[in-house]
């Protein structure tokens, strides 16, 4: 039966077929190359692909909040690193009630972070993985120089129920060079002061393929690959045929021979640009251009296009950022080129703490 | 007990004084002018703050999706317009089965949308209320022009099951006479033509004040009045002791002396700019600039405080738009000035369809 049957628009439909052979592609590069793979599971937030992405290699996966991990371990994750600076009394006691039931690794990029952790952890069974968060040009989170990058691993080893386990960076794009000479130089310093570093984990799809043989990266963490989107698809990362997630709605209204309105809006798509002009791509009608949204109306200009949509038709939509998409939808469609297979519940839609 | 100390970040916070004086200066105005008042339950989603509208003294709610209605019929309320084309069988069953158990007015721009809803209404016991939509100058839905609106009103007086109501709008910012101009030439034509056009329904907390006596309308639908937000503070439409929605978030990074990282990004904010700059406002740094979000980081550029946050610290943040912002939280914490009343969770939250 065709997914389409299925559903009541906006409805978020994944090709199970495209995630495997994505899932296959990425693990399989990496394998070659000979670094550890942990993929982000913010893009699917379901314990069904992160099972997946475990059974094809993965070491283990990333989360970005706490109670993703939670909702991960629950369901059998066993080695799960969190990306965030973890702060507050609350959120640290979950920590480390989360430590005793899977390998937990966590990231701090300041003294702050890490006199937390480590008052907690200090009677722990076994100490709290620990990576620094580098800086390495994005100019989010991180360390500022390598000089600070060790600085602070040696506060790590020095901090009760904490152990010193490498670097973490999430790097700008198209800064490849940049990125390793800091990791570089940091490791380094870290083998001579401290005598170890093990980790290097870095990640994100946009960077993904700029990763060769001879880099300095241990680990690699991509979330989006899994789906992909039109971000990806513009900056030549992806092919429409590697996106895995589209949106389903329905043309409600052709006020004028070149409008389109969408029951899908920013609660559907998200406002996100990324950079790129318009809010999507609609897969039949790639000459139509989403020029706005608001809440539940997407607005579609048609004028370039030759053939045009009438009210009550479908149109899937490639959105411009997948993660984003996912923590709107309570649940998703999953589909085998065009043929339903099962509708799941987003296991970790939501979960922001 | 201040409702900081109940809550992990990032975090919503209510305060229910606010929303009690909004809706009562709202309520006031609108009975003072002699026009109905029906709020639009997008901007809290609760049944709780609808409940109140109502005893308030408005008529009704309005919603934007068949699965809003829902939520709030179910929960007690007995009088909902949604201000939506509504199109396929199975949205069409549901709207069928809502108007057994509450006055239900629906709109359409369209013959095919008013073919269906006559199909599936043809043998109901009551004929379903119907507004014409009219694009008075936004450029989203609704009939371009006051003749479009005669003829498709003439429309739905012919189909079976279905009864003409009135006209209905979501005005440009800054168009009062456009939109007056409209509604008034529609209206005197259905009145010639069909004999009767009782509601004339228009909406919008960012039009709210430019109605006054003599206007045309006769029911105004605002949502966002309730809570108001930064956009609404921007345009001179609200007061920041106006605001009642604030997120609470903490610093988890303060990796340059200008910079500071939140624990909340578009996952929380939406990064809806509104044509703003900047995606919030800190209250207690008011010349702190959200730069950016990623998904779960807030990117703040500090240059021009004085007084800088450090990490650990909780900020409040009035977003941008406080409407998505409901949307993004499964629940939120009331509060009177500052002490915790009740957590509660967001009835209608993600309901799309």
């Amino acid at each position: 039966m065709s997914v389409l049957n299925n559903i009541e628009t906006p409805a978020v439909l994944i090709d199970e077929d495209i995630v495997d052979r994505n899932i296959a592609a990425a693990q399989g590069e990496f394998n070659r190359l000979g670094i550890a793979f942990r993929p982000h599971i913010k893009t699917h937030k379901l314990v069904r692909f992160a099972k997946k992405q475990i059974a094809a290699g993965a070491i283990g996966i990333t989360c970005q909040k706490t109670s993703e991990a939670e909702a991960f371990v629950e369901a059998g994750c066993k080695d799960v690193l969190i990306t965030f600076n973890i702060i507050g009394e609350a959120k640290i006691r979950r920590l480390r009630r989360l430590s005793e039931q899977a390998a937990i690794t966590v990231v701090a990029d300041n003294d702050s972070v890490i006199r937390g952790l480590s008052k907690a952890f200090d009677e722990a069974r076994k100490p709290l993985r620990v990576l620094v968060e580098c800086d390495t040009g994005l100019a989010r989170c991180g360390v500022q120089s390598p000089d600070a990058a060790v600085q602070l691993a040696r506060l790590v080893t020095q901090s009760p129920g904490l152990q010193f386990a490498g670097l973490m960076t999430y790097p700008a794009p198209n800064s490849t060079e940049q990125v390793e000479s800091f990791l570089r130089e940091a490791k380094a310093r870290c083998l001579d002061e401290i005598g170890h570093c093990e980790t290097i984990s870095s990640g994100g799809t946009p960077s993904m393929k700029s990763i060769s043989a001879g880099t300095i990266v241990t680990e690699y963490r991509p979330g989006t690959y899994i789906y992909n989107d039109r971000s990806l698809i513009e900056r030549g990362a992806a092919v429409l045929g590697d996106c895995a997630l589209s949106v389903a709605a329905t043309v409600v209204s052709r006020p004028t021979p070149d409008r389109a309105i969408l029951d899908s809006g920013s609660k559907t798509l998200s406002s996100d640009l990324l950079g790129l002009t318009g809010y999507g791509l609609l897969r039949d009608y790639p000459d139509a251009i989403v020029t706005g949204l608001s809440e539940e109306h997407g607005h579609v200009d048609l004028s370039a296009c030759a053939r045009k949509p009438e009210v009550g038709d479908t149109v899937l939509i490639i959105p411009n950022h997948a993660c984003v998409v996912t923590n709107l939808f309570d649940q998703v469609h999953l589909h085998r080129s065009g043929v339903f297979v099962e509708t799941l519940r987003v296991d970790a839609r939501g979960l922001v703490s």
